[in-house]
């Protein structure tokens, strides 16, 4: 698979160019005053203390504030026993499929899915089954199917996915919680973007069955280069994730986990997010108004209710990496959808509307619609 | 393999508990004041951008640092292309074990070694190789024996081990480089203390060999809880670090490297050094002056030149273990040396002189001394 994420970076950081491309949250919204004080607070009253070796678990006052919002929010009951603090969720990925999966083994992501996990469990080489999102959720028949043939997990992102904005319906969780509670195939809900949702959030379908590891993450609410994440795990795994997380990094940064422990203390997070989400509903809403006016007509895209991206198709058989081009071209770098796929995806495109500025995505809208002329 | 180190942690932070046990540096020498001022001055500089996704390799200026640092202080000459930050140095290992050990692939370590690097290196069931170390570096004939059977990689510990404060000699750097050059198998060369030496350092064996991987980490020296280590690579093995460091955890917290960064912009760290040698070598001649006057003549210790720890050996035939029993029923925790080996050391203790305050010493080496009456 290739390594698109990081480049993408890389060459979206370059100057004068303009990115819908990667998976940034707005850098305006980081509260860096609130964070310093958080950094600042906390060396004065632990001294050296925070700054010493900790617990491969996780700090257990950041670990009961998690347990907290899981019930709160998510609607299920479960203790900082069950949750570990992780180098981002990305590293949760890592960790599940060293201990679930053996070469071969059966894995069930979504079609598309998100790219970064799918390359982390890539690594232990699994035998990927993909199966394909409708507007509501995963296509329950060919789920049905995929798990029939004893898949060892399946990994899915229920709310506001990464790369299509798709979130599960009521419907849709219960149908999902029923086929993992009736099989043993494990199912991996990646809550990323849950917190981001312009109209609220469904419970999750970790409330509905215990056979779920449920992911977390600060990334794309406080932080990202805190990097610090969480796996809520059922009482029989604890023992084993323990053992690999400890033997692969001893813990996760605990000067950061202190730092937002402390900002979570100062904060109620709830009030800390509303401006966030009604901040990233208005760009959703700009990009969505941009795009009707300028792109073509053949072109097409769902509206996104929270995440951070819009997710466009231009017509059947054509190939959107024409498009990617013409916009690199022109100094625009948008991301093409095939590499989300396990099969298929080849007219879909990913854009952002979190990273840029108001200005930067009128800009950039102007040249990915001449982009559009170039290539249609 | 047993999980001692952290378990150990947990213990050892039991209120009450004097503990010789785990690897902590001493918190009181942490920076507190100077890394608070670091953290707030790389948010009032950098603002959001310091809160924002960085890239897989880790800062450009930090890893220049690192570079500047091998050259002056190590004697060879590499560059920021090569480095790569990391979750802690330990993340190392767990990428180093993925990357070139399949399950059988011979793995030679120092017999006694680094039990965390065991601990995860263990996750991908090399066969384990325990070449035993003289008082300046590993047996020869041994190792040479070892590298005929085509390990994939030779770890080591040149500068004041854990647990047996053994550094290698000029001549046996020379020797090992001499090995590494004439074949296949790479050497790790594990710099977690090459800083704390109280009598400077010699060369690395990387400056002799190109066929090493070197791996360094600013826990030992400025602060643990910010977990970041590196490694050092040969230009042929960058793409696949990368693309093992990127699927794994994305990127190491940018957050800490910024503040280390910063820290080390404001510091001079041979400056910022000498004062944290001078006390731990004060605190380890403390130590050897309490055991000389309180342990019966029947164990025997080495005298280290720098890193944290006393490497104690009961008679042939008895059992450390007893001694730590006896040790934690009387509060006290030590370290028994068993678990670092691959064979024996049945009757060997690590004891640690950097963590405990000086009256913490004292208080510990008498009841240490007490343990020993009840158990010989």
């Amino acid at each position: 698979m290739e390594s698109y994420i990081m480049s993408l970076i890389a060459v979206a950081n370059k100057p004068g160019m303009i990115s819908f491309a990667t998976g940034l949250p707005d850098k305006r919204l980081f509260d860096v005053k609130g964070l310093k004080e958080a950094a600042s607070d906390v060396l004065d009253e632990k001294g050296g203390d925070v700054l010493q070796y900790s617990n491969t678990e996780g700090l257990l006052s950041l670990r009961q504030k998690i347990a907290d919002r899981c019930q709160k929010e998510l609607k299920f009951k479960t203790s900082p026993e069950n949750i570990f603090i992780t180098n981002g969720s990305q590293e949760c990925f890592d960790h599940l499929g060293k201990i679930f999966l053996d070469p071969g083994d059966g894995l069930v992501v979504e079609n598309p899915g998100y790219l970064g996990a799918l390359q982390s469990f890539s690594v232990y080489s699994p035998k990927f089954s993909g199966v394909d999102l409708n507007s509501d959720g995963p296509d329950m028949t060919q789920l049905s199917e995929f798990i029939k043939e004893d898949p060892k997990l399946f990994y899915s992102i229920p709310n506001h996915q990464n790369p299509s904005g798709v979130s599960y319906s009521l419907e849709s969780r219960k149908q999902v919680a029923e086929l993992a509670d009736g099989n043993e195939c494990i199912m991996v809900e990646d809550d990323a973007y849950g917190e981001l949702g312009f109209k609220g959030r469904l419970p999750a379908v970790r409330s509905m069955s215990e056979n779920v590891i449920l992911t977390g993450s600060f990334s794309k609410i406080i932080s990202p280069s805190m990097r610090t994440g969480w796996m809520v795990v059922p009482d029989e795994m604890t023992e084993e994730i323990r053992t690999s997380l400890e033997a692969a990094c001893l813990h996760a940064n605990s000067f950061s986990q202190a730092v937002l422990d402390k900002f979570l203390e100062k904060n109620d997070l709830n009030a800390y997010l509303k401006p966030i989400r009604a901040e990233y509903e208005r760009k959703c809403k700009l990009m969505l108004d941009l795009m009707e006016d300028s792109l073509p007509d053949s072109l097409t895209w769902n509206e996104p209710e929270g995440g951070m991206f819009v997710w466009m198709k231009s017509p059947e058989g054509t190939n959107a990496k024409k498009l990617f081009e013409a916009a690199l071209e022109r100094k625009l770098v948008i991301m093409p959808g095939h590499p989300f796929h396990v099969r298929g995806g080849e007219n879909t495109i990913r854009l952002n509307y979190a990273t840029a500025s108001d200005e930067d995505m009128k800009k950039g809208m102007s040249i990915l619609a001449k982009a559009c002329s170039d290539v249609f």
